[in-house]
């Protein structure tokens, strides 16, 4: 019953996510994402109190997922430079994300700027990867692979890069290959605030 | 007769930059334009064939305008590295622009993904944009300002971190001082592509 359930939640997310990138958030009503997952209004209502709720819980778990991803590839890296590398090497399973979900992007920018409770929950977690950014180049700063840089300001310039290059993907996917380009670019970039003393290998862990 | 056409035209831009970005384009008819801008039908399209021309037309008066920008900024620097970093100084205009044009980016980039007459004209600048500074990287790199770059993939840094800083700066104008943000990244970068040749100043034009 509980899994029925929970069967029915993921087939609800993602008629959603197909109407949402293709049609627009707007013009897709709950009436319709019941139609084409079969699901009934009651079971709709019992897993999101609103269709803005079942949008913002779309941008949560994709997060959720993001995060995991970049974690995992920080954790398995020997150096700040190198870890953030490899992060730049996960945008590969974003861009070729098959199921739409980067179509989505576009939906929840616009959508953020027309729906107050959709931009808090929106510009959250962009902070955040600030924030979060900051502190991994603070501790490139501290372990000596990466030159005195100011923490802040490279936090925005990675999220920065990560969102023109999302932005590029959505828009012209056919126009370079975009997961290469990141990377990259990704590596020039760090290439230029590196020490020099991550060139070789750090000599401890 | 040939000021006061103009100035109808003006007028009737004004009103669209302003319904556009408040309302969104899809939203917005041309009887609507017209009653805002007090201009009559006729008037309309004798100046724009279609919504879609006037709305494709305010995309290219921007970027004439940002391309005028950036060019002087070149002109008036020593090298390509300040170059850069002034071309990035001048981001103050764009961001600034207190005439609504930077919340049509936005709009632009959601009826790019719907309507493939305005994509073909949006997606053109964007790959232009990504050869000109291709371009310029190039020459930094031949006038020894800058360590051997692939240019391509400097070229899209930019863009994407260009883009990036609108996205942030029309979703989050409160966040930060997007203009200033965007001036400490790219001088960020830039210095990490530099030869170290140009940190201090390059000895002859």
């Amino acid at each position: 019953m509980q899994a029925r359930s929970q069967e029915t939640r993921k087939r609800i997310l993602r008629s959603a996510v197909r109407l949402f990138s293709e049609r627009g958030y707007e013009a897709t009503g709950v009436a319709q994402i019941c139609r084409d997952s079969e699901a009934s209004k009651g079971a709709f209502y019992h897993h999101f109190p609103s269709k803005q709720a079942l949008f913002i819980d779309l941008l949560k778990d994709w997060l959720r997922g993001l995060d995991a991803e970049l974690g995992r590839a920080l954790k398995s890296s020997a150096s700040v430079p190198d870890g953030l590398v490899a992060m730049a090497g996960r945008m590969k399973s974003v861009f070729s994300a098959a199921d739409g979900s980067i179509q989505l992007f576009l939906e929840f920018w616009q959508q953020a700027r027309r729906d107050t409770g959709v931009w808090k929950e929106f510009i959250a977690p962009y902070r955040r990867y600030q924030e979060y950014f900051a502190g991994i180049i603070k501790r490139g700063v501290d372990e000596g692979s990466l030159r005195p840089l100011d923490p802040r300001v490279a936090g925005q310039t990675f999220v920065a890069l990560a969102v023109g290059m999302l932005v590029q993907g959505v828009l012209d996917p056919d126009g370079a290959a975009w997961d290469k380009v990141t990377r990259d670019a990704v590596r020039m970039v760090i290439t230029g605030m590196s020490s020099g003393r991550e060139a070789t290998r750090p000599r401890r862990r």
